[in-house]
C-alpha cells in the first residue's frame, strides 16, 4: 500500500495514460479519526550523532505513524520510509524531533510520531584484569509532536545480575541469583545521554554485566553481586532515587524481569513517577 | 526469590532448627512505593468456562502482579502462583476478579491485577465445501482490582487478508493482499464473549482466514476478498464502528498490522475511543 | 493456496459450471524433487494419549510434510490441515506414525513427516513444604516415514538451574548461578515417555526448578545448587551417561544453554552420539 | 563462567594471595567428548568488509564454539568473546576462517566454529519512480575448521511476495498473494558475494519486494507479481536452478515460506542437494 504524492502520477512514467486514481485521497464518511497510521519494523542502517561528537553506526527498528482526519480515507505510505531514507545518516533526538515535525507538516496530521528501537553498544573494561569488551543495550527512542510540547521518551533495558537477599539470609551457603532485565524508561524535555541512564540502571543492581570476565575478575563480580543482594523491588526502587536526581526528567518508569534461577516463571517489578 | 506465608517457617521443616529470617517483611525507608511487583512468564494449563456451560481446556502465559506500600521491602511472591495453581480448573471473566480480589486481601495490597494470554480456537467450516477446521486467535484478560470499580480488559488478535484498494484500482490486473492481524482491546463491565469480538474483527477485513480450504472455498475466498479492498486504515475504522455497537462497552482500541506482500515492513493503524 | 482432492471440482459447488482447473496436479519439466513441501505454524487444540491412560489436552504448533516428485508441480495443501483435524482427540507416538504413513499414502509420496512441539506440564511438590505448582517442558515429537524404518526424534527443553563451579572455587562467598535451557533430543523406536527425560535432564544440573517454593524449599534448592555446581560441559555430560542408559536409543543430542548471570551472552555446551 | 589464561592468575590482582584454583582444567573422568562448547547470543557491532572495498557496519549475534576432548572438564570461556572483540573491525569470509582457526590452535581443539547472523541492507530504487529505499536481508556466515577442508556456509533470508498460480487460475478476479521468505543456504569454497545470492532468491519469487514505492510503483509490482504466479514449490525450484549455476557451490538448500494470507498457518517447501 504507497500513497501518491504528487498531484498527477501520470507525470512520473509512460506505462500508462492517464493519471492513476487516487485511492487515498478520497473522502470518508465513517466519522471516525485515526489516532495513528504509518508503518513498522522498517529495519534500518543508521547513524547516531552522538553528543561528543562521534558518529556510531547501529541498526534500527523503525516505527514512522501519523494522525489522520476522519474525513481522509487514507495516509500517504511511501512518505515514511522515505523520511527514514533521508535521515538515516544523522540520527539524534534533535533531528528526530525535525523528523516528527517534518512527517508532520507534510501530511498536514495533527500528530506525528517516530519510534526507533536500536542496539547501543559500551565498551567496558573487566574490573580486575582490564580486559576490553562490548556490553550490549537496547535503546528506545519515542517521539511525538503535534500541537502541544513535543513529548521525547527514551527507554533503556540494562542486563543486571541480582543476588536474592532472602535466598542468602536463610541458607547457609549460597544464594540464588540470575540474570535480570531493567527497563528504565523517561520523558524528558532535553533527553539525557544514554550512558547516564545506563549508569544509574547498573547502579540500582547487586552486580552489572560483562562481555570478557577471567578468572580474577569472576571472583570479584561473584563476591561484589553476593555482598549486595537485591530484590526485584530493590533493583526498581534504587533505580527510581537515581532517576528522580536526573536534571530535567519529567516522568519515569523502573521495570525490573528476573530470570529466576529457581523458577522457569520470571520476578517482575514496577515504579512509575509523573506520568 | 519467594515469600514466607506463615509466622513461624520452622514448624513447616526440621531442616533448621530457627525460624528463617523473613527479609522480604523489612521495613523499607526509601519511601519508594511500588506499583506492580510479582510474577510474569508463568506457562499454566487451564480449564475456561465458556458461557454456556463447555469446559474449554488451553494453556495460558499468566502475569500475576500487587502493588506494595512504600514501608514494606518484599512481596510474597509464592502467593502469585499458589493462586493460579488453585484456580487452574475454572477460568473465566468472573474467577479472575475473584482471584485478584483475593491476592489484593491476602497481601493488602492496594491494588492487584492479574493478565492471562491465551490461544482461542474456533471451528469453522469452509465457505462452500463445508471443510471444518480450527483457526486460532490469541486472547489476553487482564483484569485489575483497587478500591475503584474493577477494570476488565479483554484483547482478542485475529488474523484477516487485506487486498489495497489503491494496487486493485491502478492495476490493470490483480491487487497485492496480504496476511495482517487485528488487535480489539476493549474495556467493559461486563466482557463480551470472545466469539462476538472475533466476529467483529472478521467482518472488518476484506476477508476472514481458514485452516482448511478446499479449491472452490479457495475460489470463493479469493473473489470476496477482491471485492472488498480494505486499507489498514479502513479495517480500524470498520472495527471502531462495530465496537462501538457492543453493548456495555467503556472503552476501546482496534490496531491493525498487514505483513505487506510487496515490503518487508508492516503497515499500521490505530483507533481508540473512550480510555 | 490449497489442493483439489477429487478430479471433478464442480459436483462440490454450484457456484461455478466447469471443473476448477487443476493447477497443482500439472507436470513439472524441472527436473527438481522436493524433499520436503507442507504447512508451518499451525496452532491446534489436541489431547495427548499418555501411557497409563490419562487423556492430557494440550495446544501444538504443527508441521506437515511430504516429498514431491520432480514431475509434479504442486502437493494437496488443504490434505495436511484436514490430517491435523482428523486426528487431534488422539495425540501419541503411535498415531502420529499412523497419521505420516497415511499423508504419505494419500499424497503418494516417497516420504512423510509430522513434527508437533507442545508444552508439557508435570506437578512437582515443593521439595520440603510439600507445596503443589505445575512446571512446565517444551516438547517436540519428529516422525518421518518412507520405504526406510520410521524414524522417531523426542526433544524435551528443560529449565534447569546451574551453579558455576568456577565461581564457587575462588570465590570466598557466594558462587554466581543461572537459569538455563537443557534440549534433550533422542530417536528411538519406541520413545521413551516424557517423564523420564525430563528427570534425565533435571538429574544433570546444579539443581531442578519448581514453580511454587516457600522459604524453606528455597534454602534446600539454594543449598543444593551450591553443593552440586556444574559446568554447562558438566551438565551435557551427565545428561550423556542418563541417555545412554535409556532402553532403546538408537542415538541423541544434549544441548545446554546457561543464561549466564554475569555476562549479557550465553554458555552453550552440545554432546551428540549415534547419528 | 570464564576461563583463566594463565597460569598464575595471582599476578593479575592483589585482592587474593593464592593462585586461583583452575576449575576447568580438572581432569574429568566421564569419557564423553563434546562436539561444541562456547558463547551463543553475543550481539556485538562490526564492520563488514566487502568485495569491492567497501567497509559496512552492521551488528552481528555471534555463535563460537570449539570441541573439547574427554579428558578435560572445561573450556575457556573468556577466549571466545575476546576473539571477537579483536576482530570486530575486519569480519569477511577470510578473516572468519582464519578467527576460527585461531580459537583451535589457541584451545588445542580437533573442531572450532564460528557463526555470525547479521542484517545486510542493499540500497534498490523502485522500478518505475526511481525512488530508493533500503531492503534488509538476515545474513548467517558459519565456518568450521578441524584436521578437514573447512567448511563456510552462506545462509541468506530474503523476503519475497507470491501470488497462487491457483487462485489466479480457478477465480473470475484477482488472486491471493502474500510476504513470504526464502532462504538459501549454501556450501562452498569460497563463498559467492551476497548481492548475487539475493538475486537468485528475489528471481525466484512472484516479484521482489522494496521500501519505498509510488503509485506508478505499485501498479508495476502488483502487475508483475500478478504475472509470474508461483507455488512455494516453483520458488524453491527456481532457486535450485539459480543455485546450480553458481560457481564453486558444493550444496545448497533453498526454503520458502509462505504467510498465506488465506490462512493463518505457512506453507513451506523445501530442496536440497549435494549434501
Amino acid at each position: 500500500m504507497t500513497g501518491q504524492d504528487r498531484a498527477d502520477g501520470s507525470v512520473v512514467s509512460g506505462h500508462f495514460m492517464n493519471p492513476l486514481e487516487d485511492t487515498q485521497s478520497q473522502q470518508d464518511t465513517r466519522q471516525v479519526p485515526i489516532q495513528r497510521v504509518g508503518i513498522r519494523g522498517l529495519r534500518y542502517p543508521v547513524t547516531l550523532l552522538c553528543p561528543g561528537g562521534a558518529a556510531v553506526p547501529t541498526v534500527v527498528s523503525a516505527t514512522l505513524l501519523a494522525s489522520l482526519d476522519a474525513s481522509e480515507r487514507g495516509t500517504h505510505m511511501s512518505r515514511f520510509a522515505t523520511l527514514m531514507h533521508e535521515y538515516r545518516d544523522h540520527i539524534d533526538p534533535r533531528h528526530l524531533l525535525e523528523m516528527a515535525a517534518k512527517l508532520r507538516a507534510s501530511l498536514k496530521a495533527e500528530t506525528a510520531q517516530i519510534i526507533l528501537t536500536f542496539p547501543w553498544f559500551v565498551e567496558k573494561v573487566a574490573p580486575i584484569t582490564g580486559q576490553p569488551g562490548m556490553v550490549d543495550y537496547e535503546v528506545t527512542w519515542d517521539v511525538t509532536v503535534s500541537d502541544a510540547v513535543p513529548r521525547f521518551l527514551t527507554s533503556v533495558v540494562v542486563p543486571i545480575a541480582t543476588v536474592c537477599p532472602c535466598s542468602k539470609a536463610i541458607s547457609e551457603r549460597g544464594a540464588h541469583n540470575q540474570r535480570g532485565e531493567l527497563t528504565l524508561t523517561l520523558a524528558s524535555a532535553a533527553p539525557p545521554w544514554l550512558d547516564d541512564v545506563i549508569r544509574i540502571a547498573e547502579a540500582s543492581a547487586s552486580c552489572e554485566l560483562y562481555s570478557v570476565l577471567k578468572r580474577p575478575d569472576e571472583k570479584f563480580v561473584t563476591e561484589r553481586a553476593y555482598d549486595s543482594p537485591s530484590f526485584v523491588e530493590d533493583v526498581v526502587r534504587q533505580a527510581a532515587l537515581g532517576l528522580r536526581a536526573l536534571p530535567g526528567i519529567q516522568a519515569f518508569r523502573a521495570q525490573a524481569e528476573n530470570f529466576e534461577s529457581i523458577h522457569s516463571h520470571n520476578a517482575f517489578a514496577m515504579v512509575e513517577e509523573g506520568w
